[in-house]
């Protein structure tokens, strides 16, 4: 043994001078980098919370290539505070209310910090238990805070999977769905499988279709409009289906979405899920944003009807304390996913995995590595408890409230759907800009410039919508940060941006 | 104002007691959270590598429900210490020689704490410029590390993104060829498109094949041997397109393999790739994890071709110092991948976008939300450098011939495929077995009864693979902890038990 015994002494690390794991080092960096991003906290509110960076402007100030030699954390921290902080939208600020939150919080922060720190690739159970059986444990725990039916436990037959997105969540149940047809009427009969939704539902669901091999012509996009507040109509929809039978079509899919991206509206779930049993589709309910609310007694009612669909999923990471990603889905035959995603080479078989006693989560989803992204759930769910959860959810929905009481006292504005949760979705009404002397007709577009103007101060990010053609600007609550001054001060902006687009 | 003015002054903020992201709290937590990791990062080695934990462990000492009251920092960790830990397969445990490598590191960990401290969600440009605007920066300098050719990179008119998994990466681009075949063929066409791999290729290409709605029937698994090393054939490759041409069929989409799961096979894909080119494949590269290698010269050949391919991929996340999940995609066409991929709803419409001076990253790939994970990239590439990440590549690979050295002189054993980076095929030979007085037939089975005795004992985790019928036992070199000295111990362990087994 003696060249080896040589090698041995001298190389006693494949690495150069320090491993890079090394955990002295890592304890320093690792409390240098805490500190970072609590002072970034402190300071958030102070950034343009929209981002005033031109396209490109990162290109030109960061090197053309790799450096060779290392650098620094504390240059590279400096880079970040320089360099990054400005090109940040930063969604944590307490005056960001567009799209729908990304609520953060140190529970959820700390979850993933240690799922990061244990690294592990659980795509099937043995390869970290742990990560399959915590995330078992949370979805059963989040459902029956939900109070999801039996049926989507694991206790009751079916089970939960923690996935990225809501576009993962949907592309898995219909390729689910897709397969269990095709199993029935044939290989070739896939150009006529038909996906059921509405003109609100998310575009996540078109994507998904395209991706899965659905005809784009056979997506049923179902109109809607504001006199039933932007609701999918069940008779519609019942006669859409027949007419496509009728057409030699095959239903397939219906998604029923509680609390629309553009306006937070609620498909009546009971009556469309009834359609769905009559034509035997896979229905999937996407709460992403809502669902969160359902753990409130007084939200729980939208679900009402949930227990005769086949999946549900919601964003922990939208309006749930959990960082980014983290959506949950629920589904009430497993194996119709375990059958279509599932994969089995040899280099991953394994006797748990023969026992049947097992989940492997990669037969789950569309992706075969996962991060145990249990661990952030399970620590808000400790860290805060049901009681606190609800009154989370609460707290933004009065703020709501409040923001829509404002914008009621000021006469030149609206409110142009009815409010469920916590966003308001209002203009510039249509006779104020007649009064101020404009066209009726630039109603939008005054709004569109309202929305500019505010997004170009910095001091606020607000978002829109087009709702049966009307231009709308959406006020999403659920940064974690945002206080009641936050709200005052933002609808002080707003009023005085209108101020000066009116009079231009 | 009355009202409203008197709510502001009761409730400042929406929350209870504290704030659920109180930048002290944080500070106080995140800095238990980094302790609690270093100390694991010191632990880690001594903790059975391959958890040995049962079925269903974890259901049975965890509550039924999340709690209704909160509960502490403190207890929860003492939960994971006590509860998760023993249910944890310890990827970043220097004894971890199984699948491929998770190879952490300071600074990939930094890079993921400081963007799921951002936690920003970005689908598009505006959400947080400079998310994607890193992405484009990141993806350009490894791009050159790797000598791609400049049409992969942002200067050339391809560029690269950051996915999650290559099962994302190969289904985004597969979706991409798919729909560019069927704008020529016509949309009903797709039972006739042909996807071509290896039976080597790793199960997540068929996987990806089945999700896009690619007729099960026509995934071409080609067979390779051990004469010729389990490499992708080119002229059987040719042999089956000109027969699927000839039956009708239209060849689509062909994956070429640098570095195989269970044997690190390297397909030759300068040959393979001019098959690609003469019946106008879409060709994707799979380098998951041999691809890192490449930045070091020695290695670059494996590559020679790539400037015919359409696609490239490496996970970060495997060998590359980058936590889970980074897989870096480069295309030299991205409106392939855009026009199968984008959406374009109203409520996402920007100036930003309109100008098309951006990338919208929402559009190169399956999910719309991201995570901002060019951070964690950047941040290894600069803490190391080219020159240390060279290093860190060859410490690995150099171990790993150590390795075969130890097998080669113990006569019982014999490495069975050729060594090209930092894994080792090896078994118990069939000589061994014979002359241990064992049928020839059982050499698989005794050699199956080794792998589960040394994961049994929890000192090493190594895995297996079926190679031409043949078990053999996978020593991947690749844990960021790992020394020479856990080769020698990890060596030993595997003698000792083999001589069991033997004499059983």
């Amino acid at each position: 043994m003696g060249s080896i015994g040589s090698l041995t002494a001298q190389k006693l690390t494949s690495q150069f001078p320090q491993n890079t794991l090394e955990p002295e080092e890592f304890r320093r960096q690792g409390h240098l980098m805490i500190d970072f991003l609590a002072d970034y906290y402190r300071k958030v509110e102070n950034y343009p919370v929209r981002s005033q960076v031109s396209p490109g402007y990162l290109r030109e100030i960061l090197p053309e290539s790799a450096p060779y030699n290392p650098e620094s954390l504390e240059t590279i921290l400096q880079d970040v505070q320089t360099k990054i902080i400005p090109g940040i939208t930063h969604w944590q600020s307490p005056n960001f209310f567009a799209y729908f939150p990304s609520s953060g919080s140190t529970a959820g922060f700390l979850g993933e910090m240690l799922s990061t720190g244990f690294n592990v690739v659980g795509f099937n159970w043995i390869s970290s238990p742990a990560a399959t059986e915590l995330e078992n444990v949370v979805t059963d725990w989040l459902g029956k805070m939900l109070q999801l039916p039996k049926s989507f436990l694991f206790s009751g037959g079916g089970g939960g999977v923690l996935q990225g997105t809501t576009c993962e969540a949907m592309l898995s149940t219909l390729v689910a769905a897709r397969d269990k047809s095709l199993r029935q009427h044939g290989i070739e009969s896939i150009g006529r499988l038909v996906v059921y939704c509405s003109d609100q539902t998310h575009c996540a669901l078109q994507k998904a279709a395209k991706i899965a091999g659905i005809n784009p012509k056979n997506i049923r996009s179902i109109r809607t409009s504001k006199s039933s507040t932007f609701q999918l109509c069940p008779k519609l929809l019942d006669s859409a289906i027949s007419s496509d039978i009728q057409n030699g079509l095959i239903p397939l899919y219906l998604c029923v979405t509680i609390g629309t991206t553009s306006s937070t509206a609620v498909d009546p779930l009971a009556p469309l899920s009834q359609v769905g049993k009559k034509y035997e589709l896979w229905v999937h309910v996407d709460a992403a944003y809502a669902g969160s609310a359902c753990i409130c007694p007084e939200f729980r009612h939208f679900l009402d009807g949930v227990e005769n669909v086949n999946s549900f999923s919601l964003n922990a990471h939208k309006w749930f304390l959990t960082t980014l990603d983290c959506c949950c889905l629920w589904v009430t035959d497993p194996s119709a996913l375990i059958k279509a995603l599932s994969t089995n080479p040899e280099y991953l078989k394994n006797s748990a995995t023969e026992s049947n006693k097992v989940v492997d989560y990669k037969d789950w989803q569309i992706m075969l590595s996962r991060r145990f992204r249990a661990l952030k759930l399970w620590f808000v769910l400790r860290s805060y408890g049901l009681g606190q959860l609800r009154e989370f959810i609460r707290g933004h929905v009065e703020m709501a409230k409040y923001f829509e009481e404002l914008v009621t006292k000021d006469q030149r504005f609206e409110v142009v759907v009815p409010r469920h949760f916590s966003m308001v979705c209002f203009r510039i009404s249509l006779s104020t800009v007649i009064s101020n002397g404009k066209k009726s007709e630039d109603v939008n577009e005054i709004n569109r410039k309202l929305l500019e103007s505010v997004n170009g101060s910095g001091q606020v990010f607000v978002s829109h919508a087009l709702l049966g053609g009307v231009y709308v600007i959406r006020f999403a609550i659920g940064a974690t940060l945002t206080y009641y001054r936050h709200i005052n001060a933002a609808w002080k902006v707003v009023q005085d941006h209108a101020g000066v687009v009116l009079e231009r």
